[in-house]
């Protein structure tokens, strides 16, 4: 029986169960608090000048903008499907929590496989653990509602090891610039997540599924994420920056860019309608392209000015995507894009490369070449790891094990959750309904 | 057709992109970062103790929290009538993304025009711009349901020039004091548009229209965009203010004049309803009065014994306005205030004027009586170029150029989105719905 | 009749009124602002780098966090029921509002009993306020559908002043240590509130009642209260710690705890079920077990493999809590518990004992056996506080005076709130199914 073949009963529990206990192992030998969260500076007593500067308070403010993020501004813009909403904000948060954990570890690790030693954690392993878990999440978008949560939690494993491999390439080796993650986080979720949907392709879906869609509160619930998100981007893209004007310069920025995707985003919405009428699928989406196509370059001296070109183009470029390159991906290439996260994530990734290429031209703020040519072979890794990763990991998820859901048990809640009927009222409505047809039979 | 001279096709695209190229093309030639934002001090390599002075980290937690009510606190606010969410929340995003830019270019511009040079940004710009926008989407809620898109943004052009006109008199010239705005925001932005919605008076609406209510859900969406203007009101308050005690004060004011408020509403919307039952009208907007009428006095040494009679106040005329005084403006004087925001902005703010009168004289902590005629003189100046302004404006608007609803199409999506169809069960009982109309024909 | 009963036409104005009014009179005589707040300092005029030091900036972004917590966190995390949402978002508001500023005089003035002087208000009494609404607001969990606002309000009054009295005694007489509050906050309000709903047990509610449940939007509704709960848990049980590295610890600790204990919340929910499927009710309750189980703890040297094991343990016991005790309290002890708030905070809060008593031998940061035996005697004093307080309370919210509802009238805002119709289109359906039932008729 198909409901036996996607039974969590002992999946769930044992990946769940083996991986946190593996996790707390590991975190138990290997990690220990970094010198401002163990207080050993020696100054436990009494409260001093010197805990007034703990790093503490000049990073978590910024990490509470990114974890609401993480859980609230990805959980909830994935809500928009009509009845998947217990599966995108939960699994969203199942993910995500286990995501953070293991990021930790291995983004930790390879930070001091230089140095030696144990691997440190404070405010700022906060805000990289949750910069991978939000990779992740860009990939569940593109698989959205096609995949079990034992599918998902074994992508994450993947995923997290690859990305931060790829991220200790860029930032390490390479030397490139990207704070606010436009290459290792957006381009990188984004390719990886394409890859993953195009090897567990399903070619009947379409034909055996009508939930692929949106209804009017799902649309609403959506919009909470969405404008979490925007809000607090020039918190992510400024988290990890360096203090003092740098940082501020970085928020400042990604708000500019914000502001002048959202009219973009509503320009082409509509001209693209034959009716001249705006699509929520662009308004939740495209309007967060400006503070992707900025995470690169958001802490240059671009200037407001600057930022506004690249947001509009990536409002612009992001509508665009929805309306003709998605489809085409779907029956040309065969990828299954479900939240379209190549038109959020994948292209305005990319536009940040001729963002750097183009402004320290300009500005003269940035050793130009030299950098543009090491952001362009850093983009090449970014891509190359992505695809090749994203192929591999999907061949694994392909195996028959982990209780993914038939085509018509997609976008359906029904399936691993416990749905709650319908209120009262409804279902008299629907007793009604089944009344009438059973006396239609007789 | 109704349905072509509604079509967003054009007139968004045009609106929108010629906006927001105007503005790129504005900042390019008069904005440049403030000084703590372009690391001119020089201290740009490292990490110093005066990059951990920089402004940012006094402000933008406060802008944070203000940005929220823009975006999610007015937006969901907004989203109780049952079938006008997406415009809601969507047009609230729109506008506030416009304004926020055109804002940051007029408040500069009349910030430089006695000393001269360019227009500074940073995120004392940002907070300023968003209290701006604050006043162009009160306006929003007079108007809300009756409008279209682009007719908005017209008024927010309008409406923001004015506005930061009217504050440059208020603060630059008259010295008057209204850190949280009770009259550059509240009383300006309430008037304002409540003579905008008077101009455009709809004589036949309520006969053609059954959509100007809630439904179950809607009224919780709208719960989450009160309780987080109420939560984050007192950082609204605070922003701007002084560093220091001052900022600590205005905080702390606004808290309790909040909480008084709120047990003034629930007392007043049990006690003016017949049954006793509670109008979720009342609790979405009375509640937040409190935070209204204290936006220039929370930063004096009114104590919380002063700001809790004063917010309680409010509360209590507030729930009094909604009951008597809303549909008196509408029957009388034509005024068709969808949100009410007469209830919520346009009284509590001039209750400011006696507040401020008022206190100073017990607690000695103002120059008394000549401050006071300065806050008045500002009061009747502010409402002058709001009723004024708001006419022509109003007037401006009626232009038939903007693709504005017709009074069946008022409150309702349908007009300008692409609104998604029921789920499938819910479809299937209106199948069966139709069918025995049909038969019944028969 | 029945209706008349219920009436809250004058009972909830003269309650509200009636203890709003005291409220501002005991604050008019008995408070004044802390001296970072009034400025005493004598730095009015300008701002001096003193400014930058006021504990405003140290603590506002917490209390935001923790005020985010009591409005929407407790207040959406009870939207779960299918006719509720009015009421458990709305009394929220009502009961939050009350009892912040009542806990303020109560901590306050237990606060000056020592040293004599004023209540000082301020950023510090602010969170502190907000803390003891949270344990009414647990209380609130247990009778959640069952109460009216008159009876809530009551209630709160009561359960500030015990619940300040037990908080003196523990941290001011017994020297226990509880800054995150598992003990005062968490123990406390849940074995309070479960008195009172043992108490006011309705033997007949199962039989007459279908509403105790939720529908497909409440739970989506709820997931916003969870998810800002967990999200802002850190927060929570940092706010008021000592600063520097304590404060850092204390939220990275809590932060681990809540990612284990999602892990284990999952895992149990899928196990528990015959099918394998996730119950949201176990999402939405256990998986915020590990923020209040590390309540005490989370300021301690405990690692995050310490608390990684306890947040584990604290989702595992919960989500059994969920299973096999909430149903045997309800038929055994005959205590209703709603949202089960003896399985979130009630059984977590006593585990906290134990992490206490255990990790203080393994990492030796905290003179063990002195300690731990004091907070033995805490646990014991604020379970008889909480238990006997409870029952009393409970007789007293039994006399017919608050206008309760009947049974048939539970979990049904209709009884205290004008609740909108519903959408057009539902009415014709709602007319169709009543027409031929009217048809059936004759």
């Amino acid at each position: 029986m198909a409901g036996a073949s996607t039974s969590m009963r002992l999946r769930l529990p044992i990946a769940c169960i083996a991986l946190e206990v593996i996790l707390i192992i590991l975190f138990g030998v290997a990690v220990e608090y970094d010198h401002d969260v163990s207080g050993e500076a020696g100054h436990k007593t009494n409260t001093t000048h010197h805990d007034y500067e703990n790093e503490f308070y000049y990073r978590y403010p910024s990490f509470q903008d990114v974890h609401v993020m993480i859980f609230i501004g990805f959980g909830f813009l994935m809500t928009f499907l009509q009845r998947y909403g217990f599966s995108s904000v939960g699994f969203n948060f199942l993910i995500a929590a286990f995501s953070l954990q293991l990021a930790t570890l291995v983004q930790g690790f390879l930070h001091t496989i230089m140095t030696g030693g144990k691997i440190h954690v404070g405010v700022e392993s906060m805000i990289n653990a949750d910069f991978c878990t939000g990779s992740v999440l860009i990939s569940f978008g593109a698989v959205l509602g096609k995949t079990s949560p034992v599918q998902m939690l074994t992508m994450a494993v993947f995923e997290v090891i690859l990305f931060s491999v790829n991220e200790f390439i860029l930032l390490s080796l390479l030397n490139a610039k990207d704070a606010g993650g436009s290459m290792t986080i957006h381009t990188f979720g984004a390719y990886f997540g394409l890859m993953v949907t195009r090897v567990l392709y399903r070619p009947n879906l379409d034909k055996s599924n009508k939930k692929n869609s949106s209804v009017y509160h799902s649309d609403i619930f959506a919009m909470i994420g969405t404008l979490y998100l925007w809000m607090f981007w020039p918190s992510f893209n400024s988290a990890i920056t360096l203090h003092g004007d740098i940082q501020h310069r970085t928020a400042l920025n990604t708000y500019y860019s914000l502001a002048a995707c959202t009219l973009s985003t509503y320009a082409f919405s509509a001209l693209l309608n034959h009716e001249g009428k705006l699509d929520m699928v662009h308004i939740q989406n495209a309007a967060l392209a400006g503070g992707v196509a900025l995470g690169t370059a958001a802490e240059m001296m671009i200037t407001p000015f600057g930022s506004m070109i690249v947001g509009f183009l990536a409002g612009a470029i992001s509508v665009l995507g929805y309306r003709f390159i998605t489809p085409f991906l779907e029956s040309k290439l065969k990828i299954q894009d479900t939240c379209g996260v190549h038109n959020l994530h994948g292209m305005p990734g990319i536009l940040e490369l001729f963002t750097v290429s183009l402004f320290p031209k300009i500005t003269s703020d940035f050793p130009a070449s030299a950098q543009a040519g090491m952001q362009a072979i850093s983009l090449v890794v970014t891509l190359g790891i992505a695809l090749i990763g994203g192929i591999i990991v999907g061949f694994i998820l392909k195996l028959p094990i982990y209780g993914a859901p038939s085509d018509s048990q997609c976008f359906e809640d029904g399936v691993y959750w416990e749905v709650p009927g319908e209120p009262e009222d409804c279902q008299e409505l629907a007793a009604v309904k089944s009344g009438e047809e059973s006396e239609k039979l007789n």
